[in-house]
């Protein structure tokens, strides 16, 4: 067999023949119906299956009127006329428990979802209606995929027998004077901010699997904190001069028509934007600092791209001293070697993110600097799915007692 | 709710209602596993799965070493080091029942799928072999993937106990002094050729479903022949100046590194090319020929566009005598509406490639010319998934006996 | 020499060496009005000037004001926050006779134009203003970028010294009935359409010379009347089954913020739009009604492509009996071999808008199609260049006596 | 008049005033060598002809044979056939006083340009020839882009009277032993290293000026050393950590066929490459070294962007002790002010590739970082243009001791 080409499968293929033994992969696929998705989930999935049928506890552990396993999911996707949204009911299409029975738009209340979204029309789904015309009652989760500012008094106003996952920015800064300062508004539901979870979910699983309320990281968030936060949490690098050149693609922008989106405006070109401004500071700073036990300042500057999804994080950092590049990479590889959509490529291996568009993967890897003591990270994501509705889906998953892998096994589209 | 987005959507909620009365969607939920990819499934799931589990007629009347429902189907791919072989990788990742056991590429021999293809290094896949190191014994069904020219050998040397779905031009043309005259080579296996069925799914099922060897479609004649087979056998529109204007992505021309594919050479550009000249011609004159039963001669123009997948062809036709268009529409809607994949959106409504991107999918519509007594018909797919890889899935699944869209349940990637 | 690669060249090379008898291109340069790109601005302005200082009869014949040559023209851009607009301001920096002195913006009045198109920041231009405060008297010409509608009051209103180039649909069609069917609503100015003469340079030179008042063509009608016109006078196509499939970068959708312009929504995909409706059709009738002296009725399919700029029209022809291939390809070389900017490529060259972008050339050929009796014509522009600010430029340039190149000689920006 | 949208026009416009005494753009134009867009060619061309055919001292103190002002400079191309060839013939098209009167291209010998470039078919130029057959005593300067590695011993068997731009990296790099351990390969003409001058025009102008051979500098170090020659120069930044995250479009790869440069390989995606390993990082170290008279190592990752032209430098450093952002503002204004292709925008204002698309520009600005003390630079260039046959162009005007901007004139293609 060839030199492995993840960090992580490397480690996986010999625990599988230390499990079974080395006994054929029929096998291994009768243990599980969904023993496609590449070993680690085979393996995962027993856990998985496991903790689902047979954890009892997990589930009573739960305060929130946790679902049977096995059962549907009733599912309101608040705000299913944006990109987010639709997403969400993408991904949704192949997930064998969770139904969506319940989509408001208000300016779009009385369309179908299909007559809004032609690639999403052959999907059996209730019309879209408005927000105050929902009955909540018959759903058991929602994903809040509405602007930010408006969402707090909705969430907050939902009946708290409800799952929810919330995709704007409202509740993801702890400290709402922070939310305050770069969201120029007060904050309308403080109170519910201190039950919301941020749900970065290889960070923070076993809150996540708890909570009521989860607030979904921004996308640019999820790709620079996924390879930092271990880095910075064991002492690896800097907390210094961390330098954050971001790249992303124009789906980040929403489906809103604005000048500055347009197809002309944006094919064959780049430009920064946002420089040192842009509202995801905030969010990067907290989870970093949490992560250092120390305040830390970054500089963040992304950047438009001619794509429609995809994002990279191109990360500058300083090793602590006496640590080298082989540490980081040894750390990140044992941090996530279990994890099965977080990536270490195999040393030397650029990400590239059209390796990851259309599914919930990060991939990342560590790169030794020209400059000696210093270090690139580069971590990879599609915006929309890892970066939004996938990391959604994936914590709602958890929250209801389910694989976290359901629904979310689309490999990369590419070419 | 609103008016129906398609025309098979229509028709089939109301038999749905017809069906099981009314009840709840949980109930059709419990009846299968597949439930979530619209109405349509799941009721023809009942079906499909009634004839997987319980008609045992049709698993015994295949000849060749059919599965037992619910094994596993080991699958060998031949030649999977370009765009059609890692996109059946791609859809292989959601199909319950096939497992890739063994991967041919002669000039990647001992490498990992995902050293060439990382965005699917996630997979548990075998290396890549050489073909001649293949063991053909443990494998039950292949799909071919080769260039054409040599595939005609190397199908007629594999034991023929093998399911064998070719992606190649080499078995598409019965008639092989066509294939000669197009390809400027001998056919070298006509015998085979004799047996090999076409593939074009919602056409030839029942044939496919006993096929040992079929010879899958190419994407442009896909995309013409499925409007217009059921128009010329119905006799609804003109065998005589059927004008088709075909814009194709780039991926149709593989993986090779050829200056006409670099990205300078095609981004912010259109070009025709193969004018008149196309290889696919005669397949498409043979099948609009049979469906006619008399020889069709096509005005064919591809068109090269700058986007990876997609394919749409705009067919310039003249109606029969006293036909409409409204004639054309409802004749195309009731032969498609009980299909999963072909879909004839509601009227007006103009079917968007990107609509489709990445799914199995085949959007279309018909619409009034200006010049009276013609008319105008759109049809859009992946040209990688039902114009190739796709398709390829679909064929194996139905001469296996599982549900045709297994594998397939992805809905477009949009945006 | 290689073989030409146009007709045109061909042909102009014997015409020169015929002229000068082969010696070196010095010489040649000043020989020719067509000194093209060779001989460069310098020298070849030595000799335009001397051309048009000595054709004092064309000069003189303009009734309206025309400027002595080699004096500056004064020119106003109304609705210069456009891309038309800001594409006239991009042609007229290497234009030596034009200079801007007016500039109008309603909603950017008190910007400067580099605030809203920084790619022009370079130049001096004046800031823009509301029409209203617009003083007509400093000005000698104008074009109008303004939007249909309300573009025939304002010109209506102008000073009749000035000479102006309409690059709106509002003096297109000179049946207004036809105006008012199409565009919902009255013409507001019948009589100045009376006086309006139709901008096709290579088709109606001589009354663009002496016009006051042009309207600018359409950027579909350029692409299809340019090879069509030609043939239809010449009765070397039939009148009958026109099918035009035209395809168009997203520019012609102007700089408004739409949803359909998004990238997101244009990335990576073709869609048809305005099947049969689309405001140019009767335009591009008129023309060819004109041309074979008949009522020409077309089937016209607009595609919209995922690039910005570029336009090709696929047109597909009977031709007229006892008429072939070479016959339509020689009739349109004798027609445009003394044209700069419509070249006719040499037989089986395939024209592709990437060789056009940016430029004010037509490039275009013909093919024999498979199906007996038809041909395929293929022309490319682009779309905001002869199809729409190139050619408004080769129009005033025309009316104020000056050679039409001036300011045109940019090559075709690739890759 | 609106707050000027560059620091240079802000600073021009007064210059002019207090020059001219506000008269009319027409005495304006004589005032300045940089009559950058305003006054038009004619005009200006008159300007230029006299500031030419006046200045006598210019020309005369150039060493090497330079030909009386106005008159026809022979140019050679070599390696016509790739992008960087055709991108010089684009660009003459509009120069005044060089004619292309030599053409080499081993491998397409025979061929003339527009059989290989169709967008440059209306230009009249030589055939291609084998380089061994080029007589080099019908031309007085080439251009060199052939590949490295081969182009020193060509450019040293040439005639000593020919003036050379070498777009090739054999020249760049002072240190010949540098260049091998970079290129792995000796170096070949190191005698001829010793007279070549390094080509950044805007900083090396007077040497170049008078030099014979000029290295025309890389993309990316253009983009890098532009702005930070200036600042390192005066002290105002830090040689330590400069950390450079370059982008740039993919025809910096050039027209070779290449996987990696497929469409469907590139399009709607990012990835960074060669990182710490490119081979322009000598040639950028070398000018920082240069500049701030110490070694300066740099950390520089490029990133391959889904466009075709076009790059970004996004640079972050320290600023040194006591110095602010305003200081790096100022000092780059001044330093620029005179400059017609260096463009240091309106502060706060963002430079974007598409802004210099086609153009000989570098548009730069100066951001204050949100860590203390550092300041993020962004400065834009078309990569073909002022990152490789535009300032060879320049550099060449230079040598003969013609205005920098003749051919230059274009404004950049937007959208």
């Amino acid at each position: 067999m060839m030199e492995s080409s993840t960090c992580n499968s490397a480690n996986l293929v010999s625990n599988i023949f230390a499990k079974d033994g080395g006994t054929s992969w029929k096998l291994r696929s009768y243990s599980s119906f969904y023993w496609k998705q590449s070993v680690k989930s085979s393996i995962r999935f027993e856990g998985i299956r496991a903790s689902v049928a047979a954890s009892p506890r997990t589930l009573e552990s739960s305060k929130h009127g946790m679902q049977k396993a096995g059962e549907v999911v009733r599912v309101g996707v608040l705000g299913a006329s944006g990109y987010t949204g639709s997403e969400i009911v993408r991904l949704l299409a192949t997930h064998p428990y969770f139904k969506i029975t319940l989509m408001t738009a208000d300016r779009k209340a009385g369309q179908s979802l299909g007559s809004v979204f032609p690639h999403l029309i052959t999907q059996d789904l209730p019309d879209m209606i408005a927000i105050k015309d929902a009955d909540f009652s018959k759903v058991d989760a929602v994903f809040c995929c509405l602007p930010h500012g408006t969402t707090q008094e909705i969430i907050a106003s939902l009946p708290t027998t409800l799952k929810v996952v919330d995709l704007s920015a409202d509740f993801r800064l702890r400290d709402t004077t922070q939310y305050e300062e770069w969201y120029n508004q007060p904050h309308r539901a403080p109170d519910l901010q201190k039950e919301a979870i941020y749900g970065l979910t290889e960070i923070l699983r076993e809150n996540i699997r708890n909570a009521r309320v989860v607030a979904n990281p921004g996308c640019y968030p999820t790709s620079v904190q996924l390879p930092l936060i271990p880095l910075l949490e064991a002492g690896l690098i800097q907390t210094r001069n961390i330098i954050i050149d971001s790249k992303s693609g124009v789906s980040g922008a929403g489906r809103g028509a604005k000048e500055a989106s347009l197809y002309t405006e944006i094919a064959e070109g780049i430009n920064s934007y946002g420089i040192t401004r842009h509202r995801h500071v905030p969010e990067i700073e907290q989870g970093l600092s949490d992560a250092s036990k120390s305040k830390v300042t970054v500089s963040f500057t992304p950047h438009l791209m001619p794509m429609s999804r995809g994002m990279q994080s191109t990360i500058y950092v300083e090793m602590a001293s006496g640590v080298n590049i082989e540490d980081l990479y040894q750390h990140l590889c044992s941090r996530y070697e279990d994890e099965e959509f977080v990536i270490l490529l195999q040393k030397k291996a650029v990400p590239h993110t059209r390796n990851v568009r259309g599914s919930n993967y990060c991939f990342m890897n560590v790169f030794e600097d020209r400059i000696p003591g210093r270090a690139i990270i580069i971590s990879v994501i599609d915006n929309l799915v890892k970066g939004a509705s996938g990391q959604a889906l994936q914590n709602l998953n958890l929250m209801m007692g389910y694989p976290e892998n359901l629904g979310l096994l689309h490999q990369a589209l590419f070419p």
